[in-house]
């Protein structure tokens, strides 16, 4: 864990998926946004009110899937995703080449790379590994990960277990800008926003990642539905 | 050209470079947003205004590159792209990786997809392809390419050629939604703008493109800078 100190870009990801773990999801929308390390210790500032911006410089990759199973009621109404137009846009599932573009998109990024997600150790993590196992697949190299729900809590330092709901992507925001996040429950906008939520605790967070940080290895898949092999 | 009405997927995209087609430009940003028919001949509105909005499904790659030469500072002005903010960041090289994740970004889309870019005629289109000659390679199958300038004066239908100006990307989103595009000189802020404008006669424009089209195999690269090959 001491290496994760050399981090060098922090990967920003966020899924939506066709419903909750129990009901074995799969991904209906995949965002990646990857800010090297120099953007994250120095975040910009609007000249004139001193609010944080978005680094300029800013690799995105955003990937609608068709999941190839019905997506629940609820997911499909926060999400504005449903079977049918993510079938009328003709959407490929997550296959061998949704995997190779994620790939590629992350060997293009100075390395290592750690994947941030909120909530990622109990949702987002192991679902990705779920996905890119099925194709019998895995990130390849040396892979952080850091959950920005669980680092926000362990900063925080609370002895008892706070309210979950006190430390959502929608929580946090409020708190630190004083206003709603943008297009929440869209992979893209939730990941802009959790980007901005890291970018206000930037110096904390790096600290806490050079000791603390998981790595993608130690991740499991959240289920394993491997493709039937042939005797 | 007829073949064209058969488009399934609209890729607008722009790039920010490092200068004027007399400097040999390279590029800097390239963001391509791809948007299926569907999406295209039914946009989505505010259901409160009825406001044009963005269409929910939208695959997106934004990628920033060391350009390998100098920025331009008037260039550099206008983007917020410079040699030590790039290099800083540690981009890679427009190269061979680069093609492909874009190959695999489009080979992903509904076919055959339609290149859409504003001024692309004189720009985009002949720089890309300069970029991908330089690698050695091409896009594959039938791609179809539509300048948004090129298409919008022609359907104003002027006998004698319009200020230019008039058909700036900037002009037009005013025009027509009474406010400043965001992010000008953005690659991603620039596709979003050029994309409600085309949504905003987007019935005119699907016409338009069904008969007037052009072909990615027709475009010449702005310059030619091949590899040196050993003897």
């Amino acid at each position: 864990p001491a290496m994760s100190a050399s981090i060098k870009t922090f990967v920003f990801f966020d899924l939506e998926t066709t419903g909750l773990p129990q009901d074995l999801p799969k991904v209906t929308e995949i965002c990646l946004v990857a800010v090297h390390r120099c953007s994250v210790e120095d975040p910009p500032r609007d000249p004139a009110t001193g609010a944080l911006q978005l680094p300029r410089i800013l690799d995105k990759l955003c990937l609608f899937m068709d999941p190839g199973k019905a997506v629940a009621p609820k997911a499909a109404e926060i999400t504005g995703l449903n079977n049918s137009n993510l079938a009328r846009s003709e959407k490929q599932r997550f296959d061998a080449r949704t995997v190779a573009l994620i790939q590629e998109f992350l060997q293009r990024q100075a390395q290592p790379v750690c994947l941030v997600a909120h909530n990622g150790t109990d949702f987002d993590f192991p679902l990705l590994k779920a996905e890119l196992d099925h194709q019998g697949q895995d990130l390849v190299g040396q892979v952080y990960c850091l959950d920005t729900m669980k680092a926000m809590m362990d900063l925080d330092g609370s002895l008892c277990p706070p309210a979950r709901g006190a430390y959502s992507l929608t929580a946090l925001y409020k708190r630190f800008f004083k206003e709603d996040p943008k297009d929440s429950h869209f992979a893209e906008g939730d990941v802009l926003a959790m980007l901005l939520v890291f970018l206000y605790k930037a110096a904390e967070l790096l600290d806490w990642a050079g000791t603390k940080c998981g790595t993608w290895a130690e991740v499991k898949p959240m289920y394993s539905v491997r493709l039937q092999q042939s005797r």
